[in-house]
């Protein structure tokens, strides 16, 4: 039975336990879950999640605190069964943009492993233990499926939907203590479903949350499924007929199974920090270490200069005054004006300030020159680098060499709180004492002996 | 808005009214709907359809006669949300392989149309001529994107789960009122959820129903949150990253809108009449038809030469004395075993018959040869063609030029009521008197103002 990457890569996800995880990879699936429910809780007020919220108010059942099996839909509070608590909280998550991504599978895990595993956790009142070793579990096997299914792969489907419903069922399966075998069916029955297209983003239309939801609700189905012994194929991922074979020119199934035990792909994801184009953040980085470092404030500095590779002149270059929110963070000089004024680029600083006359002026003071040095390094390696010219004279360096977020360079516990205060704040989801309480019960994860509701 | 396949697709769907459709196609449909209610009712007590139950029951509303927007588990006779009832009503409807087929596109219709039609129909109070427009709108636009599909796709994918997605979407616009501008969106909505891969055959696993519960409930699903404003892409099969660039090498734009309006595929739909490989069709019903014409019973018989295409000798050749059932399926003496003794090769028939001592012996009396003519004809036309020796010497010959069920010689409204019939008495699925009911109301859908339950 276990001759074949797929059936390996079902056994390690069956069997994972956190007592075989290192500490560090348990802290940091902490940190990802907080960060997880800061962005899900971001997108409350957005439209296509509160019409995926009102589907499910509609087709799924409404309980009560004390019945049996709820879970909780962490934007509206109510409680429902866990099929529908995984869609809406997935639909939520990646809504503003804030989640997490594993940068070599191009695959955003929280998105699609917290909201299954938090639901059928909470659906069968699971230990904070099992759900970390679960969402390991969801997220290595996510990562993988990524890996597994390429470039090829990326250029037509949302990697997150289609290795999301993978990564889902692997988090499901292990929280209803599936063995080997129902685990290797739940596989099948989740890569059978596994879906997303990237043709919306041409009309900019709201598929990418219904890719989140579908993932999610289809990998928890096919694990519960799974445990009640509905069958599925063997070789979903590597088969004949498979997910390679059909959607894939570049699938390669010696990725899925590559340092599994010893490679954690958990700790390889990255938090996403400013809210703005990935291209802009390592000079938003440097320039803000510089302003610390230095203990400037914004009308101190009379120039900025970003040195930076030629892919971010492509992208950044026409934006010089924004039009919109969204034009916003693809100009340097603009998220740089923010770092400056407000010490961070978040989504509401976007939101209310991103055209305000100093940090227009600021903006003006900005460009950019492309550097050899950071250039020859990407994509590698996202070096930032900025020269300063204050306005006593002073020309002034600073330099980061992995962006805010990455694994070198990650959050502290501190920030990644500030952040999801902010992010819950933006969403208008919860009040800072919920906040507290949330954030208490994220630390406290390892020590629960019976997950119930996160919110009031 | 309109000036591309999807959007005239769409389009047409949106705006199909009764009166517009040929009369004979609106008959043609009711009899699809009956032929799918005694598919479903025999699906019930199936391992993977109860599983899937079971998750319904587990996961939607237990609704009550007299609440609001409930629709009907078939098989179970429980009331829930259309979203599960579709799910379920799916699961059940293919399980027999008795429901209906597209040649053309290898597409089974009303194994993912029916259910989300229905239970929409059931759930906001639709007429009877409403399910039937809507149901028509649902065949046109899945068979057409099946054919748009094609070959390459039909290799990996199970096109009456991919195309299905579409088609259940289509129909459930329909009836929602959706204009052609939102069944577009339900379109983009149902086209990046189309999933299902032929693996699972490999290995014999339950995946068959899933993609047919996929299908009708993510379809479902699609035209449900597109009334409530939820976008897709508006290119979703013809687009650069849509269905066609993703799952298919010979995509063809075209046929999706070939005849639209002229041509009514739902009226090429092939009835599946016998229980066994379609290869033992044409002779089964050449038998029939001689048996009949010349009133002799088994025992009349003393051999029979079966004159057929090189594809059935291939595929029905090996088995001589069958095993299983399943076997018996591929058994040409068998299925004219059960022919001659019992008038038909139904499901029942097999599974009580398929090694009783007289089919075994009529079975050792049956060969079959290679004809010219068949063989020639074949693919195009299914000729069946047999020579009977009868006991008392004559040599006797019978030739149907269509098999049982296709366009050109399809069931009478008697024979699909007694396979209706037979279909629920297998599943042990409603009384006789249940289905005198059923077949009832389903022969006034056009003079039903208000759908509601259609089994006490």
């Amino acid at each position: 039975m276990n001759d074949h990457p797929s059936a390996t890569l079902a056994a390690f996800a069956a069997t994972l336990r956190v007592q075989d995880i290192p500490a560090p990879v348990v802290r940091r699936t902490e940190d990802l879950f907080l960060d997880w429910l800061g962005s899900t809780l971001a997108g409350k007020s957005a439209r296509a999640v509160q019409a995926i919220e009102r589907y499910a108010l509609a087709m799924g059942p409404a309980l009560r605190a004390g019945d049996e099996g709820g879970a909780e839909v962490l934007i509206s509070r109510r409680l429902t069964s866990p099929h529908f608590a995984a869609m809406v909280n997935a639909a939520a998550s990646h809504v503003v943009e804030q989640d997490d991504v594993h940068n070599g599978s191009v695959f955003h895990p929280a998105a699609v492993v917290f909201p299954a595993a938090l639901a059928t956790a909470q659906a069968i009142g699971c230990s904070g233990r099992e759900l970390l070793a679960a969402s390991v579990a969801g997220y290595e096997v996510g990562i993988r499926v990524g890996e597994f299914l390429g470039r090829s792969h990326y250029r037509i489907f949302h990697t997150t939907a289609t290795a999301g419903t993978l990564a889902a069922a692997a988090a499901t399966g292990r929280l209803l203590g599936l063995d080997a075998t129902t685990m290797l069916h739940a596989f099948g029955s989740a890569g059978t479903q596994a879906a997303g297209l990237w043709e919306f983003l041409r009309d900019a239309a709201d598929s990418k949350q219904l890719h989140c939801a579908h993932a999610a609700s289809a990998g928890l189905a096919s694990a519960w499924l799974a445990k009640d012994g509905f069958t599925g194929a063997r070789r979903i991922l590597e088969g004949e007929q498979g997910l390679g074979a059909g959607m894939s020119s570049d699938a390669d199934p010696a990725r899925l199974v590559a340092g599994l035990g010893q490679r954690w792909a958990t700790a390889e994801t990255s938090f996403k920090y400013h809210a703005s184009c990935r291209h802009t953040h390592p000079s938003a980085d440097a320039l803000q270490a510089l302003m610390r470092r230095e203990r400037l404030a914004a009308d101190d500095i009379a120039a900025v200069a970003t040195l930076v590779h030629q892919g971010a002149i492509d992208v950044l270059g026409r934006v010089v005054v924004p039009a919109t929110v969204h034009q916003g963070k693809f100009s340097m000089g603009t998220v740089l004006g923010l770092v400056a004024e407000f010490g961070q680029a978040g989504l509401d600083e976007f939101d209310r300030h991103f055209l305000a006359p100093r940090v227009a002026a600021f903006r003006d003071r900005v460009a950019m020159r492309l550097d050899a040095e950071v250039d020859g390094a990407y994509p590698q390696r996202w070096i930032g680098k900025v020269e300063v010219r204050t306005t006593d004279g002073r020309l002034l360096h600073a330099r980061v060499d992995e962006p805010k977020g990455d694994p070198g360079n990650t959050l502290s516990r501190a920030e990644l709180e500030d952040k999801a205060r902010r992010l819950a704040a933006y969403g208008d989801a919860a009040t800072p004492a919920e906040m507290d309480g949330l954030i208490a019960r994220t630390w406290a994860l390892a020590d629960t002996p019976r997950l119930g509701r996160l919110l009031p």
